[in-house]
């Protein structure tokens, strides 16, 4: 949809963006700009010029994205990070004693769940998303709307729905989901949303992730990491800590403001770009793979139909297939035992990929 | 002692390297390689050519100059996270009462030990570095080693033998100090330390932060935001959480690469500097400045002559004379109410850059 705005090397078909996404091509040059003219020229005055607003305004972009109105998202720290500000945000006063966890995770949700079970004395449950089993018990369920290993997609509305009628929270970890298909935070009424930038959106590696807390709930969400940044005058240089009334009690310390830009930067490709018609290219691609995959033998395809932009397949000695696939310019990745994934970005990645890609997979395997 | 290597814009005397260090001129060429050929060119395999271990290589750089042997410093999230982390770390199974806070601290760590405190049901009681008043009762005490405020550098050999008099532990934030001086955190038996990397070692705005947790310390550390980045195997996908047995548990999700390869680039400058030399030059810088403003009337030096590598002055409408300052050339910074800081990085501040600066402070406040 947008392969021209990509550096994508020559020879290369790129099926890793659900991994690290490709850079856009003027990502590079806005790098330049930063370095040199706001850090260089402007110092310390950039941080008046921009800088301290950024986190809230790439938030906002990213946002629109998600279904999330203005003044609900920041950008900062890392995912699992702002999974650990969430979940301890969601538990705080309920009264309740168990945190649900979806169990086959991406494992650092899992891993904080765990962190702040022990911290604050609730139990941790891993249940699948087919059968979470919540109960008046229920603090919080943690859920990924895309399966990081399989590619399966988790019904949002249904899930969200579940959980709210025994009076639970939901957050929604969007790590493998957003720039996939048009997401509805705001409509579902999620309670929080987490997710990371540098996979489908983009933004670079380990660029900063993000967390969505709806307006509802910005007045009693209580951050744990009560950083300066949150701090509701932040150059008062109060002795107490005392939030930002708003989205702003999300942050916490100083923004890493060249990942930050270069999202920013990265998030231009973004803008004029149609939701529903990016969601129908992802189909159009991970079917098109899948239809020439499951011709072959000695492989298993083991995305459902219900799916992000990703196929995962099963097979033997999975880490060497995938040795020999990069090795022919065919970059996709394995998560062990035995699992190969690719991950199909439509702003870059064309029929022309999955079919080819498709074909050199046949020649490995076959 | 190395201006040639930074690039100050012409007309400007920067002394708010306290705040953000100018950028070394090899900084932005760097950041190209970074993005256009690790991120654009090699795409996810750099994950596997230098990005995944870049926190522990460069905590090392940042360990020689803090004086750290090499495996027990990591840098990344923010200084307010790894306030958290040690913190955390600190208190965790002591069944002491009570989190001693410097009373004049950078606020940041003052609200964060709010929230350990909350956590934790432990007291938090402020004081300052020269009556601390320590017991039995005092788990943990965090001090700055240099005041942001007044520039005051605190004794950490005296003040670490205090605490641990009383079997109390001390963590000390470098943000003000780190790059300034010789600092000997291993051979004073500090516990844990954390400091920030955009101010005197310049790497950039909002670059990755650092904790040093000291080989012994390391089996025990409870990171409380057990991402998987601190796994010990982190590309198992295990199902709980095995934090890696050295210093690598003191990190949590994805790194942002672009930010931290900009520090990496920073550290250069520090190749071959003797920090004892260094002492010196800042010693002469903040002498010669002070000795100048002294003369003036209505200021007055609040900076005592312990110090690091800033002159705190006092006045009258500081605002509205920083504002004036920096219109002029001369950027410092204004913190409320009413003091001036003046920094003074030897590494590309001159004494010619100190005369002018007060003969223009001279010019505005006569």
């Amino acid at each position: 949809m947008r392969r021209e705005l990509f550096d994508i090397p020559e020879g290369v078909i790129y099926l890793d963006g659900n991994s690290l996404g490709a850079p856009p091509k003027h990502v590079a040059e806005r790098m330049q700009e930063v370095v040199k003219h706001q850090w260089g020229t402007r110092l310390i005055r950039s941080w008046s010029e921009g800088w301290w607003e950024a986190p809230q305004r790439i938030g906002d972009r990213v946002g629109r994205l998600v279904g999330a109105a203005p003044g609900q998202v920041v950008v900062g720290d890392s995912t699992s990070v702002n999974v650990f500000k969430a979940l301890m945000g969601a538990v705080k006063g309920t009264g309740r004693t168990e945190i649900v966890c979806d169990e086959s995770t991406f494992p650092t949700d899992g891993y904080i769940a765990e962190s702040v079970a022990s911290l604050t004395g609730l139990e941790i449950r891993a249940a699948h998303p087919s059968s979470l089993d919540l109960s008046e018990d229920t603090a919080v369920v943690l859920l990924n709307q895309v399966d990081y290993r399989t590619g399966a997609l988790h019904d949002m509305k249904a899930l969200t729905e579940q959980a709210h009628a025994v009076g639970a929270q939901v957050i929604w970890d969007l790590c493998h989901s957003a720039g996939v298909l048009p997401i509805e935070l705001d409509a579902l009424g999620v309670d929080f949303a987490i997710g990371c930038t540098y996979k489908f959106l983009n933004g670079g590696p380990g660029s900063p992730a993000f967390i969505y807390v709806p307006h509802a709930r910005q007045a009693t969400f209580e951050n744990p990491l009560s950083g300066w940044n949150g701090h509701r005058e932040p150059f008062g240089m109060k002795p107490s800590y005392e939030p930002d009334p708003g989205i702003v009690r999300a942050r916490v310390g100083t923004p890493d403001i060249l990942s930050m830009l270069a999202l920013d930067a990265a998030l231009d490709v973004w803008d004029d770009v149609d939701l529903a018609e990016l969601r129908q290219r992802g189909l159009a691609l991970t079917a098109l793979f899948r239809e020439h995959v499951e011709k072959l033998t000695n492989l298993e395809v083991i995305t459902p139909e219900q799916r992000g932009n990703q196929i995962s397949v099963r097979c033997q000695e999975a880490r060497a297939v995938m040795d020999e696939l990069i090795a022919r310019g065919v970059i996709g990745d394995h998560r062990p035992p035995d699992i190969l994934r690719f991950g199909f970005a439509p702003l870059y990645v064309t029929d022309e990929d999955a079919v080819r890609a498709a074909e050199v997979l046949a020649d490995i395997t076959r």
